[in-house]
């Protein structure tokens, strides 16, 4: 059994933005001759998050109303008050975001791809952008 | 170091239905030669949940309600809305709860067996019933 | 390639602790000869919580009220009512809370040191404490 990594990173524009990144990582594990194995990626950050749905504009939209439900932007966050805090960001909501949402994931590799279901897509959720933000994969297996 | 993996699949009866699959995990790992590792479950879909809790009835009761209480089965989605989408299923609400409780679990196996604690019981969640659904195990270690 | 595991025990002070625990699950994986590869920690419960994200007081406070806004402590729960449970402890919250921030993380190892980005902490959440709390350390890779 094998083990290989690789870093990459992602430059995104908006405070909010959720991104379909499974070409990304399945063009990353196909450089690597891994036949039978898993994937596991990480963001290397705690103001975004990483999970496995479907991919759809309105449910995306749905998923951006949801977390403003559960979690508001202006929620009165001591993270975010001078008092409290030397954060400059002010962005608990985005730290509290990727605690609900989870930042890691970990996927089969079989006859050296990717093992998703049909509608399953890796996706990354930048919650206190724009940033650079740098994604780490593992893959772990047999060729 | 070995990998293995194996496929089933689970039918559902109900649109929200939440089951205890330990013994079918536990089977499943039970027939491959791994001494010392680790089982990766992983579903397939993205209206349904895997996770590990205790599995007692009225505690599935409180964890439905409050599913339905943090992500409403009718909570104007625009994924449900023809409008913004051709989504025949109207299953928002079931992508969304999949988002919050996760759909991929990872367990030690030790000693040949899963490394569970006393209460601990492998859960899958089924949130846009009935359906069949495929659930993929992979077992990585030594024997 | 090879596996390496490690029990250790948490002794918790109140119902709601929340700790970063990085550098005993850093120390755990500079223990073993392990370069490149995987560290995967599991809680053995059901009512305590494994996530990573900063560490900061301020946040920790915010992250509590979240919690508690979200699944109160007091809910109305079955598990917590002798009509339907025979659960003494009447945490119900404690699990649901757990289902939603999840018990078990990954993170690869790297140069034989976790790779972990610079805000990001791993962090335990007592949900139901005080409790003696056990979690296991796995870490997998090559020398």
């Amino acid at each position: 059994m094998k083990v290989f990594s690789t870093t990459f990173t992602l430059s995104t524009d908006e405070r909010t933005e959720i991104t379909d990144i499974t070409k990304l990582v399945r063009d990353a594990v196909q450089q690597f001759p891994v036949q039978t194995g898993i994937a596991l990626i990480n963001t290397m950050h705690t103001t975004c998050a990483l999970f496995i749905n479907e991919f759809q504009a309105a449910l995306i939209a749905d998923l951006k109303a949801l977390i403003e439900r559960l979690v508001p932007e202006r929620g009165g966050y001591k993270h975010n008050d001078p008092r409290y805090s030397d954060c400059e960001r002010g962005n608990a909501d985005a730290h509290l975001r990727a605690a609900l949402l989870g930042r890691n994931i970990a996927v089969g590799v079989k006859d050296g791809e990717l093992a998703l279901g049909r509608f399953q897509s890796i996706i990354f959720a930048e919650l206190d952008g724009p940033r650079a933000r740098s994604l780490r994969i593992q893959i772990f297996g047999v060729s």
